[in-house]
């Protein structure tokens, strides 16, 4: 078998295209999932590929879902005047594990950076001011990344917010700086949901 | 979204059942996923499973091949009068990547392991006395693992065939013990061909 004809080589390298899957463990898992019976295969595919095509972005505040609302959204009892603004849908599902924070999110889908062109109409920034102008928000939670980008991105936020009236708050360091907010475990979380401070 | 119903969790379900791949990784590369482009996600869940239907077995030897035979069969300047035995497909491209070998293969789809209850009927040994007797073999190259269940199953074939006059070798233990085949390096997968002995 010639590599990049046959189908083991085809499927290593689009496993190999994923975050954190080289050569070799792409390889591995290409010759596991030939080994694999056929329906266990069509399961996994079908579940990759219907599963991307369902999903769309919440008309409200961009998180995944599969109808034009997302779940949080559509919960009534969330609308309580709180919106936590992350990064990407990845930190909503984060938040969500830890169970306490009872509000709305809203998805900037970004952070602002500089070096990479990223500017503020590059995020969902005015749709989050749209909501503002609209919703009845008491307090608006700046939960993007502690890093550069997400700091410089709540500042901005934060500046924008301010002259509104509307309390503005940010995550305390509570999440280990430097790190993503993906992978902080619960009870750092919340931690930090608690002992945010007005901006 | 609840956990189970949507189609990320229902993504990383899936991803999660593959080797390496635990809950969180499974987490991350289904939210990278359901943030790559559509037909990106289509490309590889079509490699999965086209290639998964595509695969089938080389009548002759085991290995993964499209049509009835494999690449290695079909290759005429390949029918020297020796075989190289190998317990997966996986082994054949490791063999492979090595460019030194220039005989047929022969799969026997697993090693005989007492404990699993794998006995000599299981894996394809038979497939391979049967190839003896009808292909013109000189050797017999027994590459299976270098821990307990390939020695055996080495051990084991080579008392089948002793007997029949053919030359039988070993690869020698180039390959570090208790490692497994697939991950050695071309270097040594070479010395330990070139370092074979007769059993």
């Amino acid at each position: 078998m010639q590599e990049g004809s046959d189908p083991i080589a085809r499927m290593a390298l689009q496993l190999a295209r994923l975050p954190g899957i080289g050569q070799k463990s792409a390889q591995r898992l290409a010759y596991h999932i030939a080994a694999m019976p056929l329906d266990q295969v069509k399961d996994l595919a079908a579940a990759l590929w219907q599963g991307r095509k369902a999903l769309r972005f919440c008309a409200r505040c961009g998180n995944y879902t599969q109808g034009e609302y997302c779940a949080v959204c559509e919960n009534e009892e969330r609308h309580n005047g709180q919106i936590c603004v992350v990064r990407d849908a990845r930190d909503v599902a984060a938040m969500e594990r830890m169970r306490d924070f009872r509000g709305l999110y809203h998805v900037l889908g970004g952070t602002l950076s500089p070096m990479d062109g990223v500017g503020p109409e590059d995020i969902r920034i005015k749709e989050l001011l749209q909501r503002l102008s609209t919703e009845e928000v008491n307090e608006v939670i700046l939960a993007t990344n502690p890093d550069i980008e997400g700091e410089a991105t709540a500042a901005y936020i934060a500046r924008l917010i301010k002259p509104m009236g509307i309390k503005v708050s940010r995550i305390s360091y509570g999440v280990p700086v430097g790190s993503d907010l993906e992978y902080a475990d619960e009870v750092t979380l919340a931690k930090a949901m608690e002992g945010r401070r007005e901006l």
